[in-house]
């Protein structure tokens, strides 16, 4: 293995036991008990996935993959805390949009080569990456990974 | 920068980044708060101190840097849930514990060249490492970030 393989593999290893344990914690939820915080007065499920939706289909234009699937999503999910938007998506509409972005995800990610993860990532300029050539794509995913676990150790206390 | 510079820096920036916010924390709370649970039922904020120390500690033989300070938390808070022990240390000696087990593993990673983070583990053998290269020393820096995110996210729970 090249030092970028192992690199690309180190990082997918995490992501990949990330979503996978997000996914089976998600599809033991019923839509109602989404419904609940995660502690007394803290977020609710609902919010968290719509969180973490929002947050990853950002990293779609972010990978120069496309554009977002939900940028409507951005105004509830990113900019304002939970319970302040007059309208929150379903628990079926948010099961369905994550479902979405993670396949799209994936599908990109199966074309990438491990050289391609090295490459700048479109939030950083081309005169910048060549002094910080550690803002590249697969740094997207290290603090994405980072930001899952995060939320996923509160996302296991819903009952 | 070499290669191996640039996955060491994108490493690091998560690990420092996550220390320096779980320290935040920590020193924002008060013994008394430490002895909350992140939740209803769930573990107590002096467990998960206890918890985080037992598991970094463990990293210092992992990483071949000499034998772990407090072998005898491994009891508590690796094999025992909270609540379990017979006697619980105390939020101070916790405290402590956390902060000596976090200055010799930086006075470490200090003295480390990149190159050294990409030698193997001791938890794994010669032989397996020569197929399974991604099974080196920075990877166990990789994992516990994630581990450390993970727990981070019920810490900033406690009030």
């Amino acid at each position: 293995m090249t030092l970028e393989q192992i690199m690309v593999k180190m990082t997918f290893d995490r992501w990949n036991a990330l979503m996978k344990q997000f996914n089976t914690v998600l599809e033991s939820l019923s839509d109602e008990q989404l419904q609940q915080e995660i502690s007394p007065g803290r977020n609710r499920g609902i919010y968290l996935l719509g969180h973490l939706t929002a947050v990853h289909d950002s990293m779609i234009p972010l990978l120069d993959l496309g554009e977002k699937l939900y940028p409507e999503m951005e105004e509830t999910f990113l900019r304002q805390p939970d319970r302040a938007a007059a309208q929150m998506p379903s628990a079926e509409t948010l099961r369905h949009a994550w479902q979405q972005v993670s396949a799209v995800l994936d599908g990109h990610f199966a074309q990438m080569q491990p050289s391609d993860w090295f490459l700048k990532h479109t939030a950083v300029s081309t005169e910048d990456f060549a002094n910080e050539p550690y803002r590249n794509k697969l740094n997207i995913i290290v603090t994405r990974a980072s930001h899952l676990a995060y939320h996923l150790g509160q996302f296991i206390l819903i009952r």
